[in-house]
């Protein structure tokens, strides 16, 4: 029925019946099982991106938003009788102007894609994640996503300079200025960006861009303990200010594991508790190297090493970027994203440890993260099925004891909603129903992911 | 009956009838008349202004809410029948964290208070306004401050990690939380900065402080036309990168009148048709004097001088702080801020030059801006009243075709109501209405300001 109606305002070509639907339409990177959808509507312009949910939100017909499929939350993930929304007609960069450092172009456009444009028009879109080949700017937008230049860059939020989207009632929405100022009304492109699709489904963006960098200074540096590592921090923020573009925390038992599924050598003589990857932009002047010589004085550092060329450089981000590896050799993955003040995320790691160790005993365990921004990722082996919400217990109770979240940068989906109330207040969950309610009345738009609204 | 109840709850001291309130709760920075409040609240915890609005809203009883009332847009000045609620109270440093650099407070600090306790800490507060020493940091959030930084570190915005605020109802929503990334539903943090505190009354704050700066370069930089400021831009931006942090345009008409009325001397051998203040963070390495070297090779420099002391700093500055005096002696000062893409700012300026001269001949004018941001100043003295609605449509839409935007830092408040419209759409504008009815119901929080809901 709907499925008709959007054939006949759309075209053959745009709409798909269930059973004809490739099986990349069913998944994103939890790897559980699917609903089964009623169908897939590849939309090509905004016009008919407004056209599909106007039909939709008059039958009351639940729609699932697709990207890239490259989330980790089972947001993207269709349900029983939804209609999969795929951006991947918005494929297009539109424009990049060279002359002040933006770019427009389509929710559907992959990450590398759109790094790509910008370094061949002399910029950079300061944003990275692993799944820069398949995730789409769409999908960033609608996850707020991270990754390992947010203490220097900020999110995707910080990136979107204006967006387009269409509404659940299918009236669109426009602000694509490149100012960084519009102090008029409500900014509403905030709302969009991490509501992970729920609010509106975002169609086009403007993104600011950075100048490229000059040059990269990296450094591996052991920590002798985790006090130690926030003294370090202060110190590389102090000397090299906006320079310090990355810093990541790789635990012992990370260390541990990277080297051994990886065939990788011991980066120092000793193992230490706690290993940081340090990236400085700019030109290579030994600002790096003048600023670890006086940690190492101030006691911070147990030892370190700097890159002296593009393949040492490679070389100590493959350390972190074993934990692909690492995963994939775990007998039942269970993948935390939590935040905590960055000073008490040392203490977080030793108390989600010891919790875990009291509920099963020893598990294989990886502790690493974005700690400047306050975010640990934790990459459990859970050696079994059902053990999942006795493992969420330990960790999200300990990190709401920390001043913590639940999730720093997956977002909730369908998989972290039941744990949504364990750090944010009723109050603040009613608001943003109240939100939810007020931009999509009937709840097509994503429906039961981040709540359950049928509850509400 | 509605000050009955109120001095019930929060006590004879916190609560004033009309006839008591001193003039200062009448005022903003625009001059104009205000209304005849019902009274004035001072409530002095979170908890009392959660009682304040369960009272307001059960009673369909207006509230304007007060910071430092150094608006510019009529937000916070009160009109017919409101309670002024005022944030005096909520002056209380509560927290400087030195170790991760934040700082927790109340709504009611002034800005430089904050500055100044920052400082103290080793850190910086990164935004700066010329209203400091009066301005309060709940007012900043709730019009979401610029000035003269944010190219390089963004609007209010950028510096709230977390907030407290009581919604119309009374209910109290916090996420007073460090971290840079907290993906757990709606960020309702971003709801209520920016919207002039018609969503909710902004109670605390926790920011996010930056590292002292090591030093700063300081220059003025004349060029021979606006397409050579947009080149000198670029080249600041691609040298320069994250350390550029001012760049503050300054057309003939600005200048001249600076040196008249501050008894300044010309800066330069002849007159240019525009003058930038540029300022660069870091130790001083001569990476302003290079890329300037290279600025008026590549004739985007028509001349240049570098400020060799901090006398010659403060001298440089003294012809951008003008704006006051400029403005003191006008006539009939109308004030202008708008933004536009960075790139025909330049043509802006004439046509609104040319329009205003057709609509009421010579009249004097200062263009000035933080051109950088996409964001213009225009101070035009009218000469006489009655002529604001026609130099604001020769403005408002002059902005308009050059895609840009009515406010870009004063925000709407009452005064700029009417022009909402001229660059936001229709849909945008009624999206913004149902926010605003699904958190404030009954309308009670800052009636009239940004939009008048009663003609929804």
């Amino acid at each position: 029925m709907i499925l008709d109606a959007l054939r006949a305002e759309l075209g053959e070509g745009r709409v798909c019946a269930a059973p004809d639907i490739e099986p990349r339409y069913f998944d994103d990177e939890t790897g559980g099982v699917a609903g089964k959808p009623l169908g897939l509507v590849r939309p090509a312009s905004t016009q008919e991106v407004s056209r599909v949910l106007s039909l939709c939100n008059a039958a009351g017909q639940p729609v699932v938003v697709q990207g890239g499929r490259t989330g980790l939350t089972r947001g993207a993930v269709p349900r029983d009788d939804e209609l999969v929304l795929s951006l991947e007609n918005f494929a297009a960069i539109e424009a990049v102007d060279a002359a002040t450092g933006t770019m427009a172009l389509g929710a559907g456009v992959a990450l590398q894609a759109a790094q790509e444009a910008a370094a061949e028009a002399g910029w950079r879109l300061a944003v990275d994640i692993g799944a820069r080949g398949s995730c789409t700017i769409g999908g960033m937008i609608a996850t707020n996503a991270g990754g390992h230049q947010v203490f220097r860059h900020g999110m995707m939020r910080a990136q979107v300079l204006g967006l387009e989207a269409v509404l659940a009632d299918g009236s669109v929405v426009s602000a694509m200025q490149p100012m960084l100022k519009n102090n008029t009304g409500y900014d509403w492109t905030q709302l969009m960006i991490g509501a992970e699709g729920t609010l509106g489904v975002v169609t086009r963006a403007l993104l600011r861009l950075q100048p490229a960098v000059a040059g990269l200074e990296t450094a591996l540096c052991a920590v002798p303990d985790y006090a130690a590592l926030v003294r370090l921090l202060a110190l590389l923020r102090a000397r090299l200010g906006p320079r310090l573009a990355s810093f990541e925390a790789m635990w012992d038992d990370f260390l541990a594991q990277a080297i051994a599924h990886c065939a990788l050598r011991a980066p120092f003589a000793q193992d230490w508790p706690c290993t940081v990857l340090v990236e400085c932009e700019g030109e290579d002047d030994g600002a790096l190297a003048a600023a670890l010589e006086a940690a190492f004085e101030a006691g911070m550092l147990g030892d370190a090493l700097i890159a002296q060329s593009g393949a040492a450089r490679d070389g100590f981000w493959a350390y972190r970027d074993a934990i692909g590896e690492i995963t994939r050799t775990m007998t039942h993955f269970e993948p935390f994203d939590v935040g905590a003040p960055t000073a008490v995320i040392g203490a977080l790691v030793e108390t989600v440890r010891a919790g875990l160790e009291a509920e099963f005993g020893a598990l294989p365990c990886a502790c690493f993260g974005h700690v400047a921004d306050g975010n640990l990722h934790i990459a459990l082996d859970l050696g079994a099925p059902g053990r999942e919400h006795r493992a969420q217990a330990v960790v999200y109770d300990a990190v709401r004891a920390a001043g913590g979240t639940v999730s720093a940068e997956h977002g909730i989906g369908m998989l972290k909603r039941d744990w949504l109330g364990h750090t944010r207040s009723p109050a603040e969950i009613a608001l943003m129903r109240r939100v939810r309610v007020a931009l999509d009345p009937r709840g097509i738009l994503n429906p039961g992911r981040i709540f359950d609204m049928e509850t509400a």
